[in-house]
């Protein structure tokens, strides 16, 4: 799968496409081929949103999120409920809350969990920032969005810890039977959960 | 999954990223925040090789091959057999027996293969450029390296008609047991063959 079959200009774009996640050799190879197929209608376009993105896309500085402009749109909006802070691992959580679109809130993406086997410890995640935002006043809640994992709830326990001192109400996401989900395909931590926080019907 | 939840410009990204084959919006959506994390290696080279193919890359005016070059570097390549043509249905088929490297042949890329009920007859696949080459002379064998589909064998043996008036021999690739293969889980069609087509041990 190594050899070079290609000129050196089109093996150059399979090897960096192949590096792509979800992409492999194979699947790089034939989306490659797709591109140059389609030269007008995707490679052009995605050549030029490809530089538009290496020129122009920052993190924002208050929240940890990406965009073309510091603060980022979210944290500019003045519509958003700042006084609610989401919490988030990773700027694709961000990405889901937003398509859910249930809270106009304001965000801030941790940048990964507490996981020390992987060497990721407090200070390589966005925590100081986040202390400073809601000691700076005006936020009211922070909504511990973090993944139900083990490394996510540790690193929510942290940060309830972090904030503890501070005047503000720490909420979690809610454990529970998915929308959509059926019983027995569930473990046994999420029914018992969703067994315990039942509501009235 | 539609809904706009980053920039103009990422979301952009994302959707000319879901349109190649192997990623869905989702899996794009991974791909460009890993892009973004990976700026100076990964992004930055892909948008520089993405511009560079969009801007330089070839279909080879003899085979159909892609490149950054007209004649190709196959066709223009004087160590190749020019007597043996190996006649492949894409690009793709080409690459994978340069992969296989037996055989250093040339090469002529029809692209596509007959399909009526695709809309495509033998005014849409590069036949006249075979043929034509064929004629010139200096051809003494021609390989119908096509996929062993119905399709791919209905297409073999239009090119087969093809050829027959001229003093060329036409062969196809052998059928058989996959290097590797387990007999077990080959289909009748190739167990056949494979007796047919017995060699001496």
């Amino acid at each position: 799968m190594a050899a070079k079959v290609a000129g050196p200009e089109i093996e150059r774009l399979v090897q960096l496409l192949a590096r792509l996640p979800g992409l492999g050799p194979r699947s790089a190879r034939r989306a490659v081929l797709h591109l140059i197929r389609k030269r007008e209608e995707l490679l052009a376009p995605l050549a030029d949103a490809m530089a538009v993105a290496r020129d122009r896309i920052l993190t924002c500085s208050t929240c940890g999120n990406i965009d073309t402009s510091d603060p980022c749109a979210i944290c500019a909006d003045p519509r958003r409920d700042a006084s609610i802070l989401l919490v988030v691992e990773t700027v694709a959580d961000l990405w889901a809350l937003e398509r859910a679109g249930h809270l106009s809130a304001r965000y801030h993406v941790l940048g990964g969990v507490l996981s020390p086997l992987d060497g990721v410890g407090p200070q390589e995640l966005n925590l100081a920032s986040l202390v400073e935002r809601v000691s700076g006043g005006g936020v009211r809640e922070v909504i511990l969005a973090v993944n139900a994992t083990v490394d996510g709830q540790t690193t929510a326990h942290y940060v309830a810890d972090l904030l503890a001192p501070l005047e503000v109400t720490v909420t979690r996401l809610a454990h529970g039977v998915p929308v959509g989900g059926e019983l027995d395909y569930l473990d046994d931590g999420t029914l018992a959960a969703a067994l315990q926080r039942r509501s009235a019907f």
